[in-house]
Parts: structure tokens; C-alpha cells; sequence
């Protein structure tokens, strides 16, 4: 049995290349007392692990070179030594990296039920992006019934989410996506009040049509010139949620929003988050997601490729937008 | 007796130039009942009065073409016709706009007490300047004890007091300025704990020097590179009070703070606002200024230049920095 790993060999300037990673193979190791191993089989690809391979400290340490690319990954325990914090046939899920096999002390790790939902959704709805889009719109935008919330984004993991909580709330919702399939998703499947196509109309004008009277929140996952052109619509008071910036991971130089001066003008403001602050408060997500989830008020996509040899083409699927939902990458199957 | 006023004629594109504005002289009208006669003392030079004069709508609508242009004023009552607000011989500040007199039904105007402080005070640190310190840094800022305060334009009308106030909570305070003669004046009269030169040193290394352990408040009245360099220095949970914006206001396109992802990296906040929300407060804050005044723990300098004729080239100096603290214009002497 031998491991496959994607090790970050170079900090890629600009997109990453096929020469940012080297897929390596390796024996897997006898485990020490305490430690388990882990089959993984589905990893988390995520627009925020561009930013994780930059060479300069962000919110967490940049992934080391010669290391094992950092991510999300969810599988089983197929091994234990010693007293451990998991068992055999335990579904977990944790940083296992982009690697078939992890070796843990089960630090950071959480077991999941795969009778509750399907694996992969605990990467997507129900982990980090699930509890991102929880408390960015409920927390730090402070969601009010009846505020008109605009998300960029919104066909992808976190934004899909964003919009679903704040419709269940009591907002009116309007989605920002590229293409036609995915808006039709937003407003067919997901219940959204309006949809902006970003590739095929201008977002000043979508904006203007669905939202006449302006916007209360705008929940950003996206940056750059739809920013700007959400910046420009703001309410009274409104509140914009930096949550992400994936049209700027890939930049020399970020383009900064010129028309923060809205903000003044309007008594708005703009706030940055980052999901692990509120690490204390996951359970209570994850309870009220669960149950809106049963109740069918809340939906979700996992766009589900795979092989471990095919991460760094899967990955750019973010970049490019040629995924809908929860993009996870499945490595081994679970037999 | 004539009045002399200073009609907008043209929207600069721009710095404003001669041809913004036009002096134009006219006969006093007779009161009508309810009103008073005001002979203007100062006029109020504020870096607010170029944003109202492009042809845009911001949060309060533009100077319209061919009338007085608006400003803050102080002066006193020299005549009235019937039932007024305020009998002759009161000193009086308002809106009186660029003009030697104004009538005025009294609406929007407030008595001023020159035993008190010298009326022009009423301008700056008694006036929208103080108030807009005063909330800026204590209500939008949420300043606390100990925390590390950057300000920017801080010899400035409002910087001044924002970092005056600051320091006389409890805050570590540093501003920035351009020239020895403010930097020596934040320190050595103000009371600041340090000052950075921005038109001889580095902006980021002056802060690395000051503040090693990041801000906590960044207090915006500049835009531009100073924001940006700012930006970089946030500490967790920063606040960014988006003041105003004084190297954009003549610019064609708005520089947008490209590093405005550091809000996301330190769960920061940039928030806008406008003095006039806390209007229902002014009382409050007018008492405590008052209070600090007389205890000697808060000073301000008013830099006075005189001649209605000399409007436009005072209002400039706003913009090339060649001024103290509250730019006003006097122009009736007080007889």
C-alpha cells in the first residue's frame, strides 16, 4: 500500500502550472502509539488554498515547499495504534491534505455520519464552506428580515449557501453567477429572487433592475470589478462581507475597489471574516443546517472529480468557474 | 450696503479653478417677516465643500449652479424683521454660504457665546470638524484605552482633534502629516506620540517604527497611498474610520485601497460616515469639548485668511496642505 501525495515544489507566481505540484509516491510509514491512518477519499479544493501557496503569511502560514499541498479532505480510519481518539470504520473528516493516505493523532480531526448526509457534503454544506456562508451572512453581515442581499458567487459553495440561509431569514435575494445554467439554478433550484449572468449582461444594470431601491447587504466572494459595481448600489447603512476575492487570488497586483467612497457617502461598511473565529460555534451551525437541510429548505451541489493525478486540472475549475457548487475531488473509493 | 458672494458658475472638472466661481455683488433685499440679517463673519473652508460641487448627488445634494456656494459660517444678527429666532446682536453659525450677508429665517442656525471661545473656533473644533472627531473616533471607531491610533491629515481641522481625543482616552496615537512644522506640532503641542512625515519619509516604515505591533485604529481623512499603506499595518479586529478622502477629491478616477483584502486577513472593519447622523448629539459632544477645552487637555488652531476675493485661492490650500489646523476665511471684521 503506497501513499500519493501533490507536494508544492514552487509558489507559483500568477496561476499555478503543473509546476507548482509533484505528485509523489511514498510508503506509508508504521504508525506511532496514538496515531491512526486514514483513507482519504474526497479532498477539498477550495479558492482560498491559492492563497495558502503565496510565500507570505496570510491568516494561517503559507504551505511549506517540499510539503504536502494543504486542504480539506474527508474519509475513513483504516488503522489505529493504541489508545486513539477514533476507531476503525470512522468516517472523519479534517486537514488530511491532497494525499491518498493521512496520518493523524486525530488533532482537528471530527467524526461524520455518512447516514445523516453523503460524505462529500461535509467538505462542502455542512464544513468549512457551509459554516463560512452560516456565520459570514448571519454574524458579520447581521441579516435582517426584509434586507435586499446581494451575493457574488452565488452558484459556488459558499455563496449557494449564503443565499439559502438569508431567503430562509427572510431577505430578498439576488444572485450574482456566470452563465446561464447556473443563474437558472440559483432562481429555479434555490429559490433566489433574481439572478445577474456576469458573462452575458452588465451587473449595474442587473443590479438596477432587481434591486431599484439599492442593496443592504453584499456578500463578496469575488472582488474586483463586480465590487465596484455592487459598491455603487449600497443602502443606508449597508453592510458589504469581504469573504473572499477570487477574480484577484491570481493577480500581480489586486485591484482595489475605487468606489469605496460609497461607504462614506452611505455610512456603510465593509468587513473582513475568517470562518475559524468562530470554531466555538460550528455545532450550533451545523445543527440548524441539518435540520434546514431535512426540512428541504436548504440545498446543495458537490461537483465530484476525480483522481488524485488530475488535482491540478480540477483545481483550476475554480478559476475558471467550470464547476457548480462544492468542488471536491474523490481519490479513493469507499468500498 | 452691498453683498458680495461667490456664485458657483461651472463644475470643475477636477481642481477647481478662477472660473469655478464668480464674485458677484447685489443689493440686500428687505426682510421678510420671520427673518434675520446675518453679517458673516467667517467662512468655513472645508475639504467636504469640493465633493459639492461636482454634479453628482452624495449625501447631500450639490451646490446647484448660479447660487451662492455653500458653506459654514459665523457672524452676527444685524437686523430682523418681526417675530425671530434670535434678536440683533447675536453671534449666530449656520449655513451661510460664501457671501458677505445672508437672510436668513434662522432655520438650521445655532447661537454661539464669543466669551465662550473665539467665534471662528466655532468652525472647527466647536463645530461640524469637532463633531466629526468626536463621533469619528469615539462612536465609529469604538476607541478603547490602550488601543494603537493612526490618523491621517492629523494637523488637519478634524485629525487634530481626533488624535487629541484619542490620546485623553487612553490610546497610543500617531499621525501623519507633511512637513517638520506639523509633525513638531503634533508632538510637541498636541501631544501625539509620534508623527510620520509623509512628504519626507516613508509612510510604511514610519509606521513599522511607531506602531511594530500593527493599529488598531486607522483614522482615514487622506485616501490613496496613505490608506493603502495603512491597510498593511491592520491588527486583528482593526477598525478603519473612512473619514474623508482629500488626494482623491480632485481626481478623475478614484484610487481604490488595493490592499483592502488585509480586512479579510484581520477580521477588520472599514465603516464610512457623515457628521450630520449624530446631530441629536451634538449637545453632548459640544459640552465635553467644551469641558477638555478649559481643562487645557484639548487645542485647536484656527489658520485665518481674509478677503471674500480670496476664496478661491484659500480653498486651495486645502489641497496643497499650506495650512494649520481649521482653514476659515474672515471676511467682515467684527466692529
Amino acid at each position: 500500500m503506497k501513499n500519493k501525495a501533490q507536494i508544492l515544489v514552487k509558489h507559483p507566481v500568477g496561476f499555478p502550472t503543473k509546476e507548482t505540484w509533484s505528485l509523489e509516491e511514498s510508503l506509508i510509514p508504521e504508525l506511532n502509539s496514538g496515531e491512526i491512518l486514514i483513507e482519504n477519499h474526497y479532498i477539498s479544493l477550495d479558492p482560498a488554498m491559492r492563497g495558502w501557496i503565496n510565500n507570505t503569511r496570510s491568516y494561517i502560514p503559507p504551505v511549506e515547499l517540499n510539503s504536502v499541498m494543504r486542504s480539506g479532505s474527508v474519509g475513513k480510519v483504516i488503522q489505529v495504534n493504541g489508545t486513539t481518539k477514533f476507531k476503525i470504520g470512522d468516517y472523519v473528516s479534517g486537514w488530511g491534505g491532497v494525499q491518498l493516505y493521512s496520518i493523524s493523532d486525530g488533532e482537528g480531526y471530527f467524526k461524520v455520519d455518512p447516514n445523516k448526509a453523503s460524505i462529500p457534503k461535509y467538505l462542502g454544506i455542512l464544513g468549512m464552506p457551509g459554516m463560512t456562508a452560516y456565520f459570514g451572512i448571519l454574524e458579520v453581515g447581521k441579516l435582517k428580515k426584509n434586507d435586499v442581499v446581494l451575493v457574488s458567487g452565488a452558484a459556488g459553495a459558499v455563496g449557494s449557501i449564503v443565499g439559502q440561509i438569508a431567503k430562509l431569514k427572510g431577505a430578498f435575494v439576488i444572485g450574482i453567477a456566470g452563465g446561464k445554467e447556473k443563474c437558472d439554478y440559483l432562481t429555479d433550484e434555490l429559490g433566489f429572487d433574481g439572478a445577474i449572468d456576469y458573462k452575458n449582461e452588465s451587473i449595474q444594470k442587473g443590479i438596477k433592475k432587481h434591486c431599484p431601491k439599492g442593496i443592504d447587504i453584499y456578500f463578496d466572494n469575488v472582488g474586483g470589478e463586480i465590487l465596484d459595481d455592487a459598491l455603487i448600489f449600497l443602502r443606508r447603512n449597508a453592510r458589504v462581507v469581504i469573504c473572499g476575492a477570487i477574480s484577484q487570488y491570481n493577480s500581480m497586483e489586486v485591484q482595489g475597489p475605487k468606489n469605496y467612497l460609497s461607504l462614506l457617502v452611505n455610512r456603510a461598511s465593509m468587513k473582513g471574516m475568517v470562518v475559524f473565529d468562530y470554531a466555538d460555534r460550528y455545532q450550533e451551525a451545523f445543527e440548524n443546517m441539518t435540520k434546514w437541510i431535512k426540512e428541504r429548505k436548504l440545498k446543495s451541489n458537490e461537483d465530484v472529480y476525480e483522481g488524485i493525478d488530475n488535482f491540478h486540472e480540477t483545481f483550476l475549475r475554480l478559476f475558471s468557474g467550470k464547476k457548480l457548487g462544492k468542488l471536491v475531488l474523490k481519490v479513493i473509493d469507499d468500498k
